[in-house]
């Protein structure tokens, strides 16, 4: 299980918090997010991660909609972000959203940072754990949030595709 | 498109017969492949590669049903097998056929063979040109094809899925 926690945050003040906690820097990944139409608490989505030039098919189930916290996750890496894209629509899904993000990714003990600039959103940062113990990686995962300065009040329960929809 | 024509065949003589012809020998595959269950004219398949350590996610569309010779081919290589059969599975589609076979892959020009021995079915060979025009791939296929001293009575128009339904 992937449980992990977003919050609002201001990408450089953040970047600089991160490092000073003595945090790895792992990778800059640029994000070309395409999530198709298929019903929450289910998530399919074509990664493109053209600096790596890597690209990753995904499919998340929500454990616990509406916070978006807990995530069961399938990934794998396919040969081409076009074809993958088609064979979907093929099977009749459609686009509904694209997400378009820079992120650097930071990794300190088990807790992985994912520091975000998301297109026409702002900045956010992903506390991710992950574990089978919901409630053990929820407390490390707030343990090194407090230690960045993050509270309650900075959580964003929304997904990013929920956060772009909203928008357009 | 991918245009092909299906032939049963004896494994070993025509093997024997396309060496002769002057056809090199490009590679040899341990093919797994499960098909799930969309309908027809759709095809959706995993295939394994055990030997050569590779996945491949495709989508076909069968452009004359029932003759089964011209098909619309997509596919990509994905990084793990049961990944990829797990993800597909939560999509909602299910395990159909399991199709298993050693195959020998040869070419003469743009002509493809595919020398395949079909668990529980026996020897079959897969003329194949990939081309826009079909006309003119059927004519290479033809041709070679009677050089191999094949006939339209060794023709085998069904799919291997369907060849090991019938059988089960």
């Amino acid at each position: 299980m992937e449980i992990e926690v977003k919050f609002r945050v201001d990408f450089n003040s953040l970047r600089a918090v991160i490092e000073a906690l003595g945090a790895s820097f792992v990778r800059e990944e640029v994000q070309e997010d395409v999530y198709f139409s298929i019903p929450l608490p289910e998530l399919l989505r074509v990664r493109r991660i053209p600096n790596l030039g890597k690209t990753f098919l995904t499919y998340k189930r929500i454990a616990d909609p509406g916070r978006n916290e807990e995530f069961d996750e399938l990934e794998v890496e396919v040969s081409d972000f076009e074809t993958t894209v088609e064979i979907l629509k093929r099977l009749g899904y459609k686009e509904d959203v694209i997400v378009r993000k820079r992120r650097l990714v930071y990794r300190l003990n088990r807790v992985t940072f994912e520091l975000s600039e998301v297109e026409g959103l702002g900045g956010f940062l992903d506390i991710e754990v992950i574990s089978d113990d919901v409630a053990e990686a929820k407390r490390e995962i707030w343990e090194v949030a407090r230690k960045l300065g993050l509270s309650e009040k900075d959580v964003e329960p929304r997904l990013y595709q929920e956060l772009i929809r909203e928008r357009t």
